[in-house]
């Protein structure tokens, strides 16, 4: 077809790649594995950021800043998070540059070493439990609800668009308590934000979980995750809510004196999304000609696009339209009215398609004798004739809401008919192999077996979830005794 | 006094310094020349973020996102950019760390340095228009008129809060078009925002003029300014906007296609300004007692502070406050009700005019008896005894209007008593002792002599301003003829 987009039944990876750039989301730079974020794609991202961050101020959180760089002896000081943050990074060794007296053109100036390296922050847990050693003092300063929007580096081998890339944007909440308890229901709170957010907004059901120890987070107690499954019955890690416990406060020598005149560490969570959450809404609801995006992010709601043939009919569809789109905006619907000449009917159709507007409206001659106008909705390709008149605005947002949950229940379908159970390890690996998806099975709670699954099958343990019942049985693998069933997929 | 400031007539410096930090606003970091900015402080940055981004988008631009890293060979692509900017920077050259065998704890992984070196950016020129080369081949893809919200680098030997850091936040708009008229349209355009922002939001009178042959930025043709008058007489330039020429379209090969079928170089701008709004906020209004926040961009714009003895009379007055909140809040005006028991009503009160709020609320038991409430604004500490009816939200919106232009009334005065005319060098020499401020005079347009006047004086030419009739003269050092008079001042 003319967009050039292969099916997602012939090469779904491919699919993939190609919407990302075609639809203008991100494309690579010129600097291995960092992204740019097109304008389109970034449009969205604005959408998902002010969604987020109005629930994050709702739940009391305030933003911060804190540096980009982290002096490399930080990463130390905890001792589980040097082992999975300090090997793969950006390290800044100099401050700068100089002509080459040799004629070898722009060099590192040598003597200008930095005394100790710096490194470009991969998460930032360490410069800022290093600042709230100074920020809190007594239990008058608990709690301390902080977030920050920021760039952040791993240096990956591997990349792909919006899924892994070494520099990426994301949120991370840090937050330091005075009881345990207070930390907990933290962890848990803003795990469930991220939850109402990927299905209230993105139109994406999520699995609550807890990771198990080989998956958690370097450096927490407990990472609690929402889990998602794509199209191609591949899961996607969408979101993390880590409980921290003591470790950052005695790492950092983070105390406060509590109600009783006692000095005490605190305790901590940090939380964070990242522009995977694209990757995610892509994958999540897209089809062969192109993105869907749920209304609720899409930065064009609603696309017009005039039949025309001459310039009187091109003036007297604008005259129809333009109360029209007052309509729409009144009632806070984004619309855009695509007046151009430069482009036909049919070459804009395929762009929007492309670009996932959920609604589009046509309207030509025929339409200004009759008072109708064509409604295409982008979820489920149908197309009706509505009557022009003023109950219009209040039709097309009705369909919006129609349509944001249609594809939460399309997505939520899909993954119930990709969810399955398997009670032996042969019968897991068919049904990973025939069906991929979400497979709950019984597992001994090791690592060992856990890592003998992943060698095997290239299958993870997911989550444990934590919303449904726990009911025992034994490890499909060892037949050892299993505290309730967990969840495999291969993932993203 | 209690607040520990120093006042600015002692010591206008450390008045400053201590201000900023005092009232939340920031702190230096561990990291050498970075700054922490802290929950209040950044809740400003937001405020004043917002209101840019709605006049970015507003003129047509929308967002996007490039890289983080810059190859080193990149900066020298535009020879003039690369003696600006390849200077003083942060350089990444190896890609991983390693725990040391001989027991010297994290080090530097030798096996892990990049081919080519990666310069943390500066500013985004070079990484944008190597983009750039493959968005615009044709007429119909310009005007391309992208801006980026970000933190850059630039190592500073001496760095001060918010006014001169290593790393920085800021926007950099960068636009393509087909025309040097186009171009230099949008350059003014821009410079017309930024004026426009700084005096309707921060309440900060600006000039705008073009920069000196020697402070241009590097890599442009003509720089444009904004140049704001702080209480101390020193100059501070807030934003800046670039005519580029076809510079950047030359060095990156960026050719389009224009109607007539014929391939040209494109024109470019680029434009920002930075965290360092917030210095200029802090030090054209702020007090002895603490931060004046102008109305629009106060986090809080009104405080309620209650007066009680006890139990019942906080719950009284409470009962009382709580329909004036939502009576504020409908107005759409941010208010704090300050209702803790752990801090006296003295206590708040400095605190909040430490912070800078608008206007304060009290209300005690009396108030409570006689239906009244104390109304206290910030900017000229007056307090009125104001009838609690239902006409209170209107009367504060109306006062909160009223603080903003009393603000920027101030300003406007304190520069105009602030700025003269130097017909002789020992007269200029004589304001810039006695009085400082912004000097009109004549100069011959020479780099020599503006090198002169600075080594001798510490003043520089801040710009070449455009809104005024230029009248020739003669220079007041070299007595050469000149075309206009320019504007000098000792600057941040």
């Amino acid at each position: 077809m003319a967009k050039g987009l292969v099916k997602r039944s012939e090469d779904y990876s491919q699919w993939y790649n190609d919407l990302v750039k075609k639809a203008d989301l991100a494309e690579n730079s010129a600097v291995r594995g960092c992204m740019v974020i097109k304008p389109y794609g970034f449009s969205i991202w604005e959408k998902i950021q002010r969604g987020l961050d109005d629930m994050f101020k709702a739940t009391g959180h305030t933003n911060a800043y804190f540096p980009l760089f982290i002096p490399k002896s930080y990463l130390s000081r905890e001792a589980d998070h040097v082992e999975g943050f300090a090997k793969e990074c950006a390290v800044v060794t100099h401050y700068r540059l100089k002509v080459d007296e040799n004629g070898g053109g722009l060099i590192v100036d040598p003597e200008a070493k930095l005394e100790e390296e710096l490194i470009v922050r991969p998460t930032s847990e360490t410069v800022i439990w290093s600042t709230y050693k100074n920020w809190i003092q007594s239990y008058r300063d608990l709690p301390l609800l902080v977030n920050q929007w920021a760039n952040v580096v791993r240096w990956e081998m591997r990349t792909r668009l919006f899924l892994r890339t070494s520099e990426f944007l994301w949120q991370e909440g840090h937050t330091a308590h005075a009881t345990k308890d207070e930390a907990l229901i933290e962890t848990r709170q803003m795990l469930d934000v991220y939850a109402t957010f990927a299905e209230e907004f993105m139109a994406i059901p999520v699995l609550k979980g807890l990771k198990t120890e080989s998956e958690k987070f370097a450096g927490a107690e407990d990472t609690y995750c929402i889990e998602t499954l794509m199209q191609d019955g591949k899961a996607l890690q969408a979101g993390t809510s880590h409980f921290l416990g003591q470790n950052f406060a005695k790492a950092f020598d983070v105390k406060f004196l509590d109600r009783e005149g006692q000095l005490n560490f605190v305790w901590g969570t940090s939380w964070g999304v990242s522009t995977r959450l694209m990757g995610a809404l892509v994958m999540a609801h897209s089809d062969d000609e192109g993105l869907v995006v749920p209304p609720k992010l899409a930065p064009i709601q609603v696309v017009i696009v005039p039949i025309f043939k001459n310039e009187d009919q091109r003036d007297a569809i604008a005259e129809k339209v333009n109360p029209i789109i007052k309509q729409l905006q009144d009632s806070g619907i984004s619309v855009k009215f695509d007046n151009r000449d430069t482009q036909k009917p049919g070459w804009k159709f395929a762009e929007y398609e492309l670009k996932g507007v959920p609604v589009r409206l046509a309207i030509g001659p025929n339409d200004l004798e009759n008072g109708t106008i064509e409604v295409a909705r982008r979820d489920t390709k149908e197309k009706q004739l509505w009557e022009l008149n003023d109950q219009l605005a209040i039709r097309i947002s009705n369909l919006l809401d129609e349509i944001q949950s249609n594809l939460y229940e399309k997505a939520l379908k899909f993954r119930e008919i990709n969810t399955h159970e398997a009670d032996s390890y042969s019968k897991f690996k068919d049904i990973l192999e025939s069906k991929g998806g979400f497979i709950y099975a019984h597992w001994d709670g090791t690592t060992e077996t856990e890592e003998r699954i992943k060698e095997e099958t290239k299958a993870t343990i997911r989550c444990i979830p934590i919303e449904v019942k726990a009911t025992p049985g034994h490890c499909m693998v060892t037949g050892k005794p299993s505290k309730q069933m967990v969840v495999f997929a291969k993932a993203y």
